[in-house]
This record gives C-alpha cells, structure tokens and sequence, in this order.
C-alpha cells in the first residue's frame, strides 16, 4: 500500500526562504462569479455594475470588483500556504494590476520571503509575497501576507530568513497611471453620489450607516466561491471543540462586506488600486452584523491626470456596533478589520 | 470637515410632484443573475429556462424572467424612494415592455406623481412612476407604486399633490401583440403541461399545491442580488429593536415564490405582460413556508393572434398555510400576497 | 369548473412498462450555473476550473462537472418520476457521454423498464433507464434507478413487470476512448497533485479529511438550480409532520459534497466515465458535516490509450463522522452514501 496519497497541508518545517509556490487550480471567472459576488454583498459601484458605465471609462467591459480578484488569488494559495494557519497576521505592498475581466484566468504564484519561529516552540510565522497573473501572464494583482503556522512537530529546528523590510504603504507615486481607468466621462447621476476628489478633505470620517447580518450559508457559498479551503469555515464539527466552538468566517468576506456597505459615503471610490496595509483584528461569526466606517488618510494626484486623484482610506468594520462615533480598534470590543488602501476617484 | 458624505435616504419633505428621480446604479444582467434566480426560487417555464425553446417563439435568446427584471429596476428606485419608507402600499398599470437579455444594461428613472400626508403628521405617502430602461433607451418596464414615508421633522408642513387617478386594472386591449412572444410552434410536451388559453375558465381557482420554507440568507442573497438596499432586511442588530424583532423579507421575494409554485397549474402561462395591481397583505419572515394559489379571473383574445390569449390571473400567496381551500385575504391570519396580472398563454 | 389544473405528480398505478417519459423543462446552462455549483461544494478540479487547462486536454472549452450534469438531467425527472417517491434506492449502468459546455440546452427522457409491487400493498419499486441529451440530440449521460413510489389506492391491482438483469458494474471495456479527455499534456503543477494512474494500487483506500457542515439554504439553493421539485427538500411546514421532522437533503447535494472533497488525493481524477452503481445509506440534515473517503477498487487501461487510466473507486460519505479509520455501510451509524464509480486518471 502506498502512502495515503490526500494532504494535510504544509507546517512551519515545509517552507523555506526563497521557495516558489505554484498554486493549484486555475480559473476562468465568469459573469457568474460576478452575480455571486453581487449576491453576497449587494455591491454597487458603477465601474464593475455596468459594461456601458465602464466603456464610458474606457474599458472594453466591466471588470470584476477588485476584491473579487483577491479573494480568488488569495483562495488558491490556502492549501499550499494557511491550511495549518493559526491566524492571518498582516497584509502590505499590494497592488491591483491590470483589469480582470469575465473569460479570464487567473493563477497564483508565490514567494516564501521571511520565516520566524515563535519563542514558544509551537508555532511561526511565514511571509509570502503572492503574484495573481492571467492567462496572459499579465500581473493582477501582488501583495504580501504573513500567517501564523503551526509546527508539524515542536522538537524540529527551523532555519529563521526574517522578511526584507516591508514599506508601512504603497508610496502613491509608484502607482501607475495606467491602473486608473478614465473618469474624464464619468457620471455622478449614474454612480450615485456627486462627491469628487476635490470634495474629501485629509481627517475626514464618513460612517457608512447601515449593517449587515451575516449567516452561516452565505460565508460559506462566498469561500467556497473562491475555492478557499481553510477548514475553520466549514466543519462545524471540529469546530465545536475548536477555539470559539463554531465556524469562523474568512476575513476577506469582511473586506467585501465592508467595502460594499462603504458604497454610502464612498460610490465614487470604483477602483482599489493599491492594499497598504490591513489588520483582522477580531473573529467575524454568523449572526453578526457589520458596520463600517472610513477615514481619509491622504489625498494625492495621479501623474498628467486631471480626471482622476488618489484617496488613502482607512476602512474600519465592527459587529453589533454602528460607527456613527467612528470607534477605533483600541476602544475595546467591535472592531473587526482595519484596511488601509489607495482608491481612484473622478476629479 | 464638511458634512457628511453618507445618506440617509430621502423622508417625506424630500419629494415634490413632477421631480424626476434618475436612479444609480445602471446594471448589466447576465447568465449569472439568470442561474442565481433559478437558484433561488426553483423556476422551470420553458420560455427563459431554454434558449432553443425560447428561439421557437421567435426569440433570439432565452428572456430574463419577468419578475427578476422587476426587481433589479425596483432594487434600484430604493436608495432614492424607500429607504425611510415603513411600508410599500400598493402597485398599478404596470406594463412589461421589451424582453430582457443576458448583457442588457438596466437603469431606472421615476417621476413623482402624488404626495399626501397621513393625519398622524409622522409620515405620509408618495406615489411615483418608475420606468425601467435598456441600454436601447426602450421601456422594458413601468408601473406606478405607493409608499408611506417617515417625515424627517414631524413640523414640517407638506405641500399635497394628488395621485392622478390610477386604472383599477390594465386593459387588455391596451397590451401590445408584440409584448407577447409567438406561440405558434408552443410545444407543450417540453413546456411541462397540456393546458392551453381554451382549457381555463373565468372563475376557475388552482392550487399550486407546493410549500417552500425561507431561509434567511436565501432573501438576503435574493435582495443583494437585487441591488436593493432597503435596511430592515439585512440588519438583525437594528430590526431585533424594531416592529417585528426580526428581519422583514423583501416582498418582491414573495412574488417570485409564488409565482414559482405557481409552474404547476399554470406552467404554459410563460409571459407576464401586466401587472394590475398588488398589495402585500403581510409580512413574510425566515422560517415561514409560502404557499400559493391562482384564481382566473377574466380572459381576452389578442386582436390578430390565434395562436396566444390572455389571462387575468389573481394570484394569492400564504404562509403556513395550504391553499386547497384556497384561502382569501380577509379569511384571517395566513394571506401574504395578493396580486393581479396579465399573462399570455398559448392557444 | 374544470379540473384542477395542478398536479400531484404519478403513483405507482400511472406506470407502466415500456412507457416514454419526456421530461420537461428543457434547460439552457450557463457560466452562472458553473459558479454556484462551484460556490455550493467548492470544487476545484482543474479540468472544469479553468478554460485553459480545457483546452491542453483536446477540449474547446472547459466542460460543466458531471455530478452537475448528473442533477441538472436527474432532476427534470422527479416530476414524473418520484414526486411520490418513499426513496431512492439505487442507480446502475451510468454512462457520461459527450461532454457538456455552458451553452448547451439540456432535456431529459426515460423509459420504465420494471415495476413491481411490494408486498405491502401500499407502495412498488419503479425501475427507469433516463437518458440526458444536449440540444444536438446528442446524449449527455444515461443511468438506471429504480425508486419506491407509493400506490395511490391500496386496492389498486399493479401489473408486474419485472426489470432486465442490469450489469453488476459497467464494463471497462465498453468506455469509449472519446468519453476520456487527452491527457498527454496534463500539468500536475496546475492540477494539484502528483499522483498518476500508475501511482493508485487496487485496494488503496484515501482519507479525504477535510468535513462540511451543511445549511438548509445551501442544499435549497442546490436543489432548486437543479429544478428538481420533490417536495422533502423544501417544505418544512409539511415535514415537521414527516418522518423526520425536517427536511432531506438530496442524495445528490451528498455526492456532489463527498466529490468535491475526494479532490484532496484524487484531484487528477477530474473525469467522472461511469456510474457503477450506488445506495443512499442514510438521510443527511441541515447541520450534518459530512465526510468522504475513498478505495480503489480497480484499475483498468483504455485501449489504445497511453496519456490516461481507469480507476474504479468507491467513494464513502459520512455524517458526523471523520473517515481515518474508512467506516464501512455495515459499521453502524455515520455512512450516508456509497457509490461506486469509473473515473479517467493521467498516466
């Protein structure tokens, strides 16, 4: 008899500085990912809802929402990369590359580029720098990650390569004007709000007032949607003697979710260029529900564009607390996620 | 700072007769809607399930289904009319227009054509017109609704402006030949059922017989898709303080469970060509189960067709509770739905 | 007052031997349907993943998974076939026939081909061979089940009709070369794993480890895409009067669930050839997580064929049971289905 050919997923002793992952399984997304994702967070922005909308932009069809794009890239390196993760630490450096839309195919690559154990000899950290390509071996987005990991076995010795020095953001200089669609046509009627970028001001607050409660059915279509197979999500039966006694949902759902509520304050904002940073500061369950609020961090100007200028949020989710008082992730309980992105926005 | 970017939608004090209301966001319908739809409701009429069966009515593509092209130009008229609304009253001289493909972009326009204030001076309702549009500028859509409305200051003093006086129903001989596909070639062996236009009589009452129990992400996942962003169906934080202590199901979500259950008794009834009216008797929650019932209540020959007639159908729709007795509204506790329609049906 | 135009469906009494059942409702699938099947069991098997990897395989785009086909095909017949239906007692000589693209417009036939009554009086086993054709005429997939139907009068005399010898397993021999994609150029890289054909050993037993916790609108949503209307599934208003108490899942939400986590050791079994034969050993309910296992119970080569492999498997699912120890039918509680399989493998 053979070895048992199925996988228990990698531990802290099977990474290595410099390792190159290639990840299992390509995908074609289609129009029906991009109903699905419509379904789950009721997302509005006019640039990824209309093909005619987004022509009017310049593309040559609607693309899908960016964080569609990532949690399909992020969902094909969990067997390789988080199947054994204790908790997804950190995100820096991301960016959106070229526009992906329905008919293409993305994969995901990535790069082991830091490793750490924990002084208590149990667990570690891994850093990864993930690359999402097409079919054309066009980049649609990178970013870097770092997860906690557990040891296959405590007594093994691990060979620490601590990470290059990661930038606190993405420098709005670095990124490319050609990421930014054209908003010279781009209309206020149809998108929904008439705030441009000359109408946020740097310290702005803006609660995006209403919530949504999440249900067990709903994260789980929406992870398995992205071919996630982090199993904190989906067995309910290991979990009912695991950390929290149920399912936990994937963290990118909170981003989605998050990002659409944001929709009221931010319909403008249609294009995530650049994830600068981000934080899953709290556990999400189903039966809660989401709140989001967002900060504007910085402002900046794109290059020879005068269409379109660069906002730096800071989006913020609790559950079962509204974010009309703007709470932060020190104030105690409710704060979930705490991103820090560059968005496009029509001047 | 300046003010707040986010809304709160608009009250009472916010309309005045003859405004006009172009509503975000335009939404481009495809395959994916089509699947989720059937997902979520379980339709199987052979005219939008099959491209070929739908190409032997002289269509080039399978059609979206009626009631999902009712929802996504409702979704959208939502942000604009009824986020503050407490409760969607009524639905008259409603017309289906030109059939809805996969890749059609769909926006909505409404105009406001009557205001009155209720004598409790808390709120008041508003009639309007909504149109619903392709990327053509052709009309696939239009009804009229009415909605009670919060005032935003209860001293505030409303100006009054009458609803024109609205049909009691659609008359048949206003529907257009062409709104109904060519039933020619109707094959009733695929369709599902042998009843032809001949086979129904006025007076005649079916029991759809069939009973679907909701789930609370099923509406969700159904009003998301909708675009639809009405509060009290996705906040459990907020609604568990509020009338009912539970999220309300969109009542859209109503019309297309009936309208599903209703596939037996009345599959050949394929096309939707008017809607007369509609009330929403009560409110549906997850857990309920829906069942269904038809009466027909008028039949009209279409001038120069012999191969398809009408139907006035009146569709009655309950919750826990079967319809072999086939319950009316004023019969106490278990009615939910009662609408009035026009259909076409093959001769 | 005609009669009621609705239908309870057929009892044993309205079968017949030799009897042709065309099913309706013709079904066009599409993108759409490939994303929710994807987002209902989180399949990830690369041939139907990606178009690109389709296309190494000799195939012009990425074919729909064959448990997809299997329930899309399956239920169109339920209104016919086992509305009335006690159960579903098993299935031989499946076939998959020529591959499925979204596109495609799928019907549905059966033949009766036995009926016998049980000694009971109340209730007889119907035997049907469907066959699932594309719009071409082209057939999809055919497979033997036989179900238990209740009589609708006790007193009823049933015809006999006893059903052909169906073959113990489908013969290898008699899979056709073209049912099996061309895997000369197939990419473990992107398909997950390394294991090939020569790798599997008869006897080989895999633990697919992983569980999955089931919700009610999952399998709802699964059932209704599938257009399968048995009323068990859906209406808890009638089975919290049932036998049960609460609704049953569809045996083929199970298969679709164990397949989708058999990818982890047989993820380059990516091509479903035949249906051996199988039992649905015990109900699965909402809150059930199920587990999967599977033997290989033969091996077998395609004539001609030096790029792919036969592999018989048995795959096992389980409820509330992991599968390290392989739990067999006879081991008491915890198997739900056992079915057993002809999968094409690369070499």
């Amino acid at each position: 008899m053979s070895q048992s050919k199925s996988s228990g997923g990698n531990f802290l002793e099977d990474f290595s500085a410099g390792q190159i992952l290639e990840h299992a399984t390509p995908r074609t997304v289609t129009a029906g990912d991009v109903a699905l994702y419509t379904a789950l967070y009721g997302s509005r922005f006019a640039l990824q809802s209309s093909e005619i909308f987004a022509q009017s932009c310049g593309l040559h069809q609607a693309p899908l929402d960016d964080w569609l794009v990532f949690h399909i890239v992020f969902g094909k390196t969990v067997p390789d990369i988080s199947l054994n993760a204790v908790a997804n630490l950190g995100y820096a450096e991301g960016r959106f590359g070229v526009p992906v839309y329905a008919g293409d195919t993305l994969r995901a690559v990535s790069e082991v580029i830091g490793i750490k154990e924990n002084s208590n000899g149990k667990t570690g950290v891994v850093y990864v720098r993930t690359r999402g390509l097409n079919q054309n071996h066009q980049e649609v987005l990178s970013y870097v990650r770092w997860v906690m990991v557990r040891k296959r076995d405590e007594a093994s010795v691990i060979e620490a390569s601590p990470p290059p020095v990661l930038a606190g953001h993405v420098a709005h200089e670095s990124i490319l004007s050609r990421s930014v669609p054209d908003f010279s046509n781009f209309d206020c009627g149809l998108s929904g709000e008439p705030h441009r970028w000359d109408d946020y001001e740097v310290g702005e607050k803006i609660d995006h007032m209403d919530g949504m409660t999440i249900e067990e059915a709903e994260h789980q279509l929406a992870t398995r949607l992205y071919q996630n197979t982090a199993r904190v999500h989906f067995n309910q039966f290991a979990e009912s003697e695991g950390r929290f006694g149920k399912r936990l949902i994937y963290g990118g759902h909170v981003i989605s979710l998050a990002r659409s509520l944001s929709f009221n304050g931010l319909a403008n904002a249609v294009k995530v260029v650049a994830l600068n940073g981000g934080r899953h500061v709290a556990p999400l369950f189903a039966g809660d529900t989401v709140f989001a609020w967002s900060a504007v961090q910085d402002k900046a100007e794109i290059a020879g564009r005068d269409d379109a200028g660069l906002l730096r949020l800071r989006m913020i989710a609790t559950k079962d607390l509204p974010c009309a008082t703007f709470p932060e992730s020190d104030d105690g309980k409710g704060v979930i996620l705490d991103l820090d992105m560059w968005v496009a926005v029509p001047r």
